[in-house]
């Protein structure tokens, strides 16, 4: 079940709907536990009998098996039941980490998810991937795993920095060039913000459209949502998962898969400007780091899409028409290393 | 996909037809691969072109998140992609950890299971239950994931102790006393080892007849299975997983489970009687060691099927007739003690 809503009042009747335990466990940072947690608290009190809350450290680094295993051990020490609901309110890092516990705690436990960033909202808390980073690479560990319930408190993102906002756009303009050319235009409006709920309303169902039928990621339809994300995740790893935002790493990744579908003939020029002076009205990155062939070539060893040798790399013949195009990791890393040249 | 086989020969054609992978990473122990590496590897090598062996530390101990992480490490390391195929070579231990990792690295790759004891033959690699433990309890963490094949070799139990053996039964038994009274004879005959085939057969049928429709254990249905279990995870637990087998517990768990029903005036002292000779039989224990109502209060704190204090124990009113009896913790902590006074 999934809501969109302007507020809290919403949450007890979709609780009581999709999730219905009398016991929630709050996995959430002592930042948002600040913004949100009274609100959220008072309305759950309506339909729970017991809120706990477990505060993880800010930051991608918390992504980790070290910070899963800390949540075990506090679950267990609670006396966590199956039916005990466990709630993840916050950004990508807490819904992609809480889900994972949820998935395998108990051999899964029920989960709600209350997205409360742009991201999350449109990306993390949508599909049921769930998972941590390994030093190797990110989300390199994981499962899939459906929250009975996400909710998304379109409000709860008037405390969100705009350039965070920005970085979130990046997912809904992905998936306006994957399905949805209004949502392209959506998202470079200069009052975008007024537009939020549409946007998130239209990302969504772009989104399920490739889930549905695919929930597992075995049939190459849902691998058209990768696109973007192949550089991106690389360039994010590159960095440490500190110096490139997911957003500004996808944001450089939409522009770099637009210039390479263009050098393999398959797109014109039109196209790349398109991309291009979307991502630059986001203020994300158009360019990416010089980096040699190799480099770029152990930052794709970790990508997940590989079959052996081959990347399903995901390329665009216009906006609205994607396609996989199978790449050798040495040839891509070759194209990616002459691009900055 | 299930085949039970004497032999290794119909390896490749069942590979063939489930899991088709061109590498395959096999997670055993030294000692199983000193008995059946060979043999395994040779077989395979009509359909795989590499074979990389994992070797993990004998015992339970190793069924941990430690070494789940030293895995998805090593799988880095080799370029593991989602089509390379895990196999679990071994016994309970080997499957349940390596279908955790099969289930989690890359959200996900293909898995055989291979199991090698008739513990692991009956029971974990059949219902697609993986996981590791916690040092507060067993199976604490995991998920549910299905082997593309599961692979009995009959034969390769001829390598396996009589004790072994025995506790393996234990599993054929319970399943016997929940569907199949022929099965109850057959484990309890004197040339046990001529029928094997004919027990495991049995016994995977009468446990998919639980698992299928319920895979993810919601509907009380699969709950049946946990016969004996409830008593018998507490004992592993008190032994820290070293002083009893989990046959060894279970065997005790299903007379408790009889003499519970008794007292409870469930069943009539047949049905004891019946239950109790069968695990003598088999020469595993009959009796509980002597704890108090709280020692056993806090072992059943790791039951995952508790709700809030409410444990729901399988009981039995007779052979093949078995019910879930929900009783609080603390009055099943209290029943426990009083059964060895």
């Amino acid at each position: 079940m999934i809501c969109t809503e302007t507020g809290w009042k919403a949450l007890p009747a979709a609780w009581k709907a999709a999730a219905d335990g009398a016991v929630a466990v709050v996995l959430t940072t002592r930042r948002i536990r600040r913004l949100h947690g009274e609100a959220v608290a008072k309305v759950l009190r309506r339909v729970v009998s017991t809120i706990r809350w477990y505060l993880l450290p800010e930051g991608e680094e918390s992504k980790s098996l070290a910070q899963v295993e800390r949540c075990y051990a506090q679950l267990t020490q609670w006396g966590v039941d199956r039916h005990t609901v466990l709630v993840t309110l916050g950004g990508g890092v807490v819904n992609d980490l809480g889900g994972f516990v949820a998935a395998t705690y108990l051999r899964g436990i029920p989960w709600v998810a209350v997205p409360t960033t742009l991201v999350a909202q449109l990306d993390s808390a949508i599909g049921g991937k769930v998972g941590v980073n390994m030093p190797e690479g990110k989300n390199l560990v994981g499962t899939f795993y459906q929250p009975r319930l996400t909710y998304c408190n379109v409000t709860s993102l008037e405390t969100l920095p705009q350039a965070r906002l920005r970085e979130g756009l990046i997912e809904a303009l992905k998936c306006g060039l994957l399905v949805d050319r209004s949502l392209v235009s959506l998202v470079t409006q200069d009052d975008v913000a007024d537009h939020l709920p549409a946007i998130i309303r239209k990302t969504i169902r772009a989104k399920l459209r490739f889930v549905e039928g695919d929930v597992t990621d075995q049939r190459g339809r849902r691998a058209m949502l990768n696109l973007g994300h192949t550089v991106g995740h690389a360039l994010e790893q590159l960095g440490r998962y500190r110096t490139w935002t997911h957003g500004a790493a996808v944001g450089a990744g939409l522009v770099t898969a637009a210039r390479l579908s263009r050098q393999w003939d398959l797109c014109n020029e039109r196209t790349v400007d398109c991309v291009r002076q979307a991502v630059a009205q986001l203020r994300q990155p158009t360019e990416l780091p010089q980096l040699s062939r190799s480099a770029w070539g152990s930052l794709l060893a970790g990508e997940k899409k590989r079959v052996a040798e081959t990347i399903h790399y995901i390329a665009l013949r216009r906006p609205t028409d994607p396609c996989i195009y199978p790449i050798s990791r040495s040839q891509l890393a070759h194209a990616l290393s002459r691009l900055t040249k």
